[in-house]
């Protein structure tokens, strides 16, 4: 598949930003657990999915994580490119969670676009709003919802990425996606085994029982 | 002051642009303590500050608070009016903090407007990165740090401000802003109080010792 059928506002682009994106784009392909972009003041560049799932998060000073949000097939991640935007102030990581192909758009280039097309702009600010709207979820886990609900949602999410109720997720990965420690997410998986919900093994948590974990999760 | 003056992109609208947006504007002066805007699906419009201060929170649904931003002379509210972009999907509260005079501009008006001009889609990015960055400070805050150290900078915030160590402002008002419970502030300033750092009375909180409240939160 090319470029252009990724890149949804690609038919309201002139020929000659067409032209200057098509030859500034590289290609690459990146292996699961690979680290794209680091927090600091490196502008990576934005990183259009071909397909894969990359994930967002952010680090304390501890080195503590918690998951900010996911990349799917035909997702735009900005933030691997915060220096397009001046009043970007805050740092992400950018991982690789699957093997992922994917195109790197030089943030020069694509700030130059933005700037000369409105639907460049307003395709960005479409994004941006998105991932702002995934973060406002995000905050209202972490102040209103107990861990217990926060764990169940985050099993049901990822068994719904996954598509499988079998997920192959060690209790350090929960924790770090959830921003709390392994003991945490260990004494709430075994009071979830014990009511039936879950069944745990190696490297592994299985879901047995859905409803109960939907009716735990609040949703 | 016209709003040309206080509109930073104005110069780079078409005649037709500025005539449309001049004629739709509605200028406003609003009480502290106002509701603006409440959550849920009505579209107030923009909202630009002419001199006041409001501030833009989060409610759950036992009631519960917390800020996500303040907004002062000269900055535009874009939240509420979510209308204007369908990724916004979450709901702010604002209000009015202090007695305040703004601009709506109807979201609509913007709307067409900020489709036409790459002027307008780029500076509505500005402003949506810029209230990202404090959100992203926000979720840092409830992630990483301990209450004290959020009082503390709550504190310090709030007395540069106002420009005043001596803040009329009650405990249940900190808890609010916050997302926590008034008792768990309480406890805080009277340790706080303990350490000489604050000075309590009813209904205010002095700040005795700054350096002491900024080595407190961590900055």
């Amino acid at each position: 598949m090319e470029f252009s059928e990724y890149f949804p506002i690609w038919d309201q682009l002139t020929p000659g930003q067409r032209e200057t994106l098509s030859r500034s784009l590289v290609s690459r392909t990146v292996k699961k657990g690979s680290v794209l972009h680091g927090g600091g003041a490196d502008c990576t560049g934005l990183l259009l999915v071909k397909s894969g799932q990359l994930r967002a998060f952010i680090l304390s000073r501890e080195g503590r994580e918690v998951t900010l949000y996911r990349l799917f097939d035909r997702d735009l991640c900005l933030f691997s490119a915060s220096c397009l935007l001046r009043s970007i102030q805050f740092d992400v990581t950018i991982t690789a969670e699957k093997d992922t192909g994917l195109w790197v758009i030089p943030a020069e280039v694509y700030r130059q676009i933005m700037e000369q097309s409105a639907a460049a702009a307003n395709y960005t600010n479409e994004i941006m709003a998105s991932r702002f709207s995934e973060v406002m979820w995000l905050v209202e886990q972490i102040m209103w919802n107990s861990m217990d609900r926060r764990v169940a949602a985050f099993l049901l999410e990822e068994a719904a990425i996954e598509g499988a109720n079998r997920l192959s997720i060690t209790h350090e990965s929960i924790a770090n996606h959830l921003g709390t420690h392994r003991e945490v997410v260990t004494r709430m998986l075994r009071y979830f085994q014990s009511e039936g919900m879950v069944r745990l093994s190696r490297g592994a948590v299985e879901l047995t029982d859905r409803a109960k974990l939907e009716s735990m999760s609040g949703t």
